[in-house]
C-alpha cells in the first residue's frame, strides 16, 4: 500500500468535540473500528488511515453546528458521499470527525421549466436520474460509480459524456455551503449565467472539501434526447483511433461519448462480458439527438472513421444493444480485475490536448511493456482524458515499486505535453505532488485562498495544496 | 450623471510611482488631460474619474514591472482594454494608475487540432476571428461592442450566442496572470478539462481586475458550422415569445442565438435599419449545423411557436438577408439613441430563470409605462438575460431620478425571482448594493479572497466588492 504520512494530531481537541458529538448526536454518533475504517475507504492502492469518529448529519444546521464544534477545538472535518474517490479523498490523516452526509438524500426542488434542480449532497447520480425520468429530464455527468452528487462537485467530476455536456462545473449553477467557522453561505442563484462577482460556485466545485463542506446543490439538467443510438469501430492502432476522434471534434459533430478502449482492454471486456469484439484498439460511440439527427451524425462518423482506416463500423439497431455496449464498458473496471485475479487496479487519471492524445497513449504503453507491467487504457478520447491502470499484484514489492514510477512517469509525461495530471479524479492525497509541478506558482495562490478561507486547516487536512 | 465616491488617495506614493513610470517607460506614459479622461471612460452615466497617467505595456514582464512598482509604493493600478464596460469599471476613484493593454495584440499559437489558441489580452474578438477565419475556425463569444478578448475575460462576457456556446466562463482553458505583488502565475494548461487543484481560472474570469491583470488568455475554439441560417418570428405578446423560448430550451433545440425584442425596440430598429418588421414582439433566431440539421432545427422552431401563436415566421435563404437581420439586431445600440435623439442609453443587465423570463420581462414593462419612461427591451431570452434602456433626457432631473428607481426596481425584481443583477456586464462601481442584497453572506467569502491576494487593495479599487 502507499502510506502518505500522518499529520500531527490535536489529541485533547478531538477527545473534547468527540464528547460534545456523542451527546449530540447519540446514535448518529459511531466510533467502532469497522466503521471508521470503512469511511476512510479508498478504491486505490493509498493505505487507510480512518477518522476517529462518524457522525451521519442529516440537515445543513447539523453540518453547521458539527463544523462549529469542531472549530471550537481546531478538530479536523472530513466529509463523505459514497467513499468512490481514488486519490485518498477521505482519509484522516490528522485524525478527526467524518461527517457522512448520504443521509441527506433529498430532491428539494425540480423546475422543469428552467431545466434545474436542486438537492441535498447525499443524493446518487443514480437516484437523481429515477427521480427525474418520468418529467422527460436527466443528469447528464456519468463518472462509472453510482456517486453522490455532493461528492462529484466536491471533486469536479465528468465522466464519458463530458465531450457533450460537460463537467460537474459546467453543470453547478449554485451551491449551498458551510464555511470552516460554520457559517452558510449560497454562491449564486437559479439565472444560467451570471458576472455576479467572484465565481465561489466553480471555486468550491473541485475543492475537494478542502474550503466548505457542501449543503446543497442547484444542477443544470437536460431533456432527455428523443433519439439516442450506438456504434462500435476498430481501428489498427491507436493512433488511428485518435485521429478519428480529433476529425470528430474538428467537424464539431455533437457525439454524446466518444470512448476509447486499446487492445488489452478490449480482451478483457470480451472475457467478462462474453463480446467478440476485434481485439484491437475499438471506439465506442453514442449519438444524442433527432431521429434524423443520429442518423446524419452515426454516417458521419463512418465517413470520418473510414479515412482513418475504421473498420467494422457498425451501429446498434436496438435499445438491447446499445445498453449492452455500455454496460460492458461501464464493467471495464470489473473486467480488468478479472484479466488479473488478485490484482488490484491502479486508476491514473491524465489528460492532454487532444493532438497528442495518440502520442501519449502510445508512449504509455510502449512504457507499460518495458516494465513489463499490465494495463489496460480506457479513455474519454473526446477531451483527451484516459485512464491507464497496472494491474498490480500488490505482494510483489518490485511490481509495486515499478507501478509507482510508471504512475509518476505518466503524470510528468502528461504535464509535459500542456496538459494535467487529472482530469476527473482530483488531486487528494496522491497528486499532491504533481499539482506542483502543473501550476508552479499558481499554487501558492491556492494556499493564500485555503488559509484565507480555513485559517485553522480543520476542512480536509492534507489534502489537495 | 451618476457619481460614485472618490476614495482616499495616496498623493505621496502616486507622485513617486508617476516619476519612475515616466523614467521607465518615456514616450508610453501619458499624463494629459484627454486620453486620462478617454482611460475612465464609460458609456452609461457613471461620471468619468481619471486615473493620474496612462501606461501602454507591451509584455507580461511590463505589466509585472508596473505592478511591482505601484505595489512598492500602494498606488492603484486599473487594466483597460477598449474602455466597453458598463459599470464603471475602469474608473479611478482613488486614483493611480491605468494599464492600457491593446498594444499586447498578438495571436501567440493556434492549434487546430485542439481548438485552442493563446491571445495577448489586447487582442479584440473581431481581430480574433479575421486571424482564425481561414482555418475554419472561429471564437464565438460576442458581446456586441468589439470587445478585447482581456475585457471580455475579466468581466465574464458573453452576448446573443451564449444560449449554444457558453459565456467566456466556458471557453477560456487557462490565464497568465500578473497578481498584487506582480509575480506572474499561470491557472492551467491545454487540457480541455481539469480536476488540478482549486479553478483559479475561473476565479480569475470575471473579477474585474480586482484580483490580478490577465496577460495572456488560452481559449477553447469552436469549427465554424457547416451551414447558418437565421429566421424571425412575431408574437401577439412578451408571453407567447417567451413560451416559445421555454418550449425550445425544453426540446433540447440546439439554436445558437435566440433573441427577443420588445415593440419598443422594434419600433427603433425598423426606422434605424430600415425594415418592416410587424411591431409587436419578436424573436430572431440562428441555426448552426449540417445543412441538413439547420433546416430540421428550423422547421422545428416553426412547430414550437405556432403552437404559441408565433406568426410571419420566415428563414432568410441567403447569407445578405441573414447578415442584414444580424446587423440590425447589433445596431440595437445606435437604433435606440436614434428613437430618442440627445437622450442617454442606460443598459440595465437582469437575468432570471426561464419560467420566470415573461414575468419579468413583462412587469418590467408596465413600470416603464407607470413612470413615464422610454425604455426598449432586447433580451438573449435562451439564458433569461434582458437589457431595458431606459432612454434618459439627462438633462431632467426628475426623470433621471426615476429611471434610477426604475433600475433599482429592476434589479430588485430579478433578485426576488432567483435571478441575478448581472448576466454579463458585470458588477463595477455601478452594482456593488446589488451584489450583496443577491449573494448575502458569500460577499463576505469574496472579500476574505480579496484581502487575501491583494492585501494593499490597489488592483481596481473600489469595484465589485
Amino acid at each position: 500500500m502507499v502510506q502518505h504520512a500522518s499529520l500531527p494530531r490535536n489529541d485533547a481537541g478531538i477527545a473534547t468535540a468527540l464528547g460534545v458529538l456523542k451527546q449530540q448526536f447519540g446514535e448518529r454518533f459511531q466510533t467502532g473500528q469497522s466503521i471508521r475504517e470503512q469511511h476512510g475507504h479508498t478504491t486505490t492502492w493509498i493505505e487507510n488511515q480512518p477518522p476517529d469518529a462518524v457522525v451521519f448529519a442529516q440537515s445543513t444546521e447539523e453540518v453547521a453546528e458539527i463544523v462549529r464544534i469542531c472549530a471550537e477545538h481546531r478538530v479536523p472535518i472530513i466529509a463523505y458521499g459514497t467513499g468512490t474517490s481514488l486519490e485518498g479523498h477521505v482519509n484522516a490523516p490528522a485524525g478527526g470527525i467524518c461527517v457522512d452526509l448520504s443521509q441527506m438524500d433529498k430532491v428539494l426542488e425540480v423546475n422543469p421549466g428552467d431545466l434545474d434542480c436542486r438537492v441535498q449532497p447525499g443524493v446518487t447520480r443514480e437516484a437523481l436520474n429515477t427521480h427525474l425520468r418520468d418529467q422527460g429530464l436527466f443528469f447528464p455527468i456519468d463518472p462509472g460509480a453510482n456517486a453522490s452528487l455532493g461528492g462529484m462537485t466536491a471533486t469536479n467530476a465528468s465522466g464519458t459524456n463530458a465531450v457533450r455536456y460537460g463537467t460537474m462545473k459546467d453543470n453547478v449553477l449554485a451551491v449551498e455551503a458551510v464555511m470552516a467557522d460554520g457559517r452558510v453561505i449560497r454562491t449564486g442563484t437559479r439565472a444560467r449565467k451570471s458576472s455576479a462577482g467572484y465565481d465561489l460556485t466553480r471555486l468550491l466545485v473541485g475543492s475537494e472539501g478542502t474550503l466548505c463542506m457542501i449543503t446543497e446543490i442547484t444542477l443544470q439538467l437536460h431533456g432527455i434526447p428523443e433519439a439516442i443510438s450506438s456504434a462500435s469501430c476498430s481501428f489498427p492502432s491507436v493512433d488511428a483511433a485518435c485521429q478519428t476522434v480529433i476529425s470528430v471534434i474538428q467537424y464539431g459533430l455533437p457525439v454524446a461519448r466518444i470512448e476509447l478502449l486499446d487492445d488489452v482492454m478490449v480482451k478483457a471486456l470480451n472475457a467478462y462480458s462474453k463480446l467478440d469484439l476485434p481485439e484491437t484498439p475499438l471506439l465506442l460511440l453514442e449519438f444524442h439527438g433527432t431521429e434524423a439527427g443520429v442518423v446524419e451524425q452515426s454516417e458521419i462518423f463512418g465517413a470520418l472513421s473510414e479515412e482513418h482506416g475504421g473498420v467494422g463500423y457498425a451501429a446498434t439497431s436496438t435499445t438491447e444493444d446499445r445498453n449492452r455496449l455500455w454496460q460492458a464498458r461501464h464493467d471495464a473496471y470489473w473486467a480488468m480485475l478479472q484479466y488479473r485475479p488478485g490484482a488490484r487496479g491502479i486508476a491514473t487519471d491524465v489528460c492532454v490536448p487532444i493532438s497528442r492524445l495518440a502520442d501519449c497513449v502510445t508512449a504509455a504503453q510502449a512504457r507499460v511493456a518495458e516494465l513489463g507491467l499490465i494495463a489496460p487504457i480506457v479513455g474519454h478520447a473526446g477531451d483527451g482524458n484516459f485512464h491507464v491502470s497496472p494491474l498490480v499484484d500488490m505482494s510483489n514489492a518490485d511490481e509495486v515499486e515499478k507501478a509507482a514510477g510508471f504512475i509518476s512517469w505518466l503524470n510528468d509525461l502528461a504535464i509535459s505535453m500542456d496538459g494535467t495530471c487529472t482530469g476527473e479524479h482530483g488531486i487528494g492525497q496522491g497528486k499532491r505532488p504533481y499539482l506542483v509541478k502543473e501550476l508552479g506558482g499558481a499554487t501558492e495562490i491556492m494556499r493564500a485562498i485555503k488559509v484565507a478561507l480555513d485559517p485553522q486547516d480543520i476542512l480536509n487536512p492534507g489534502k489537495v495544496i
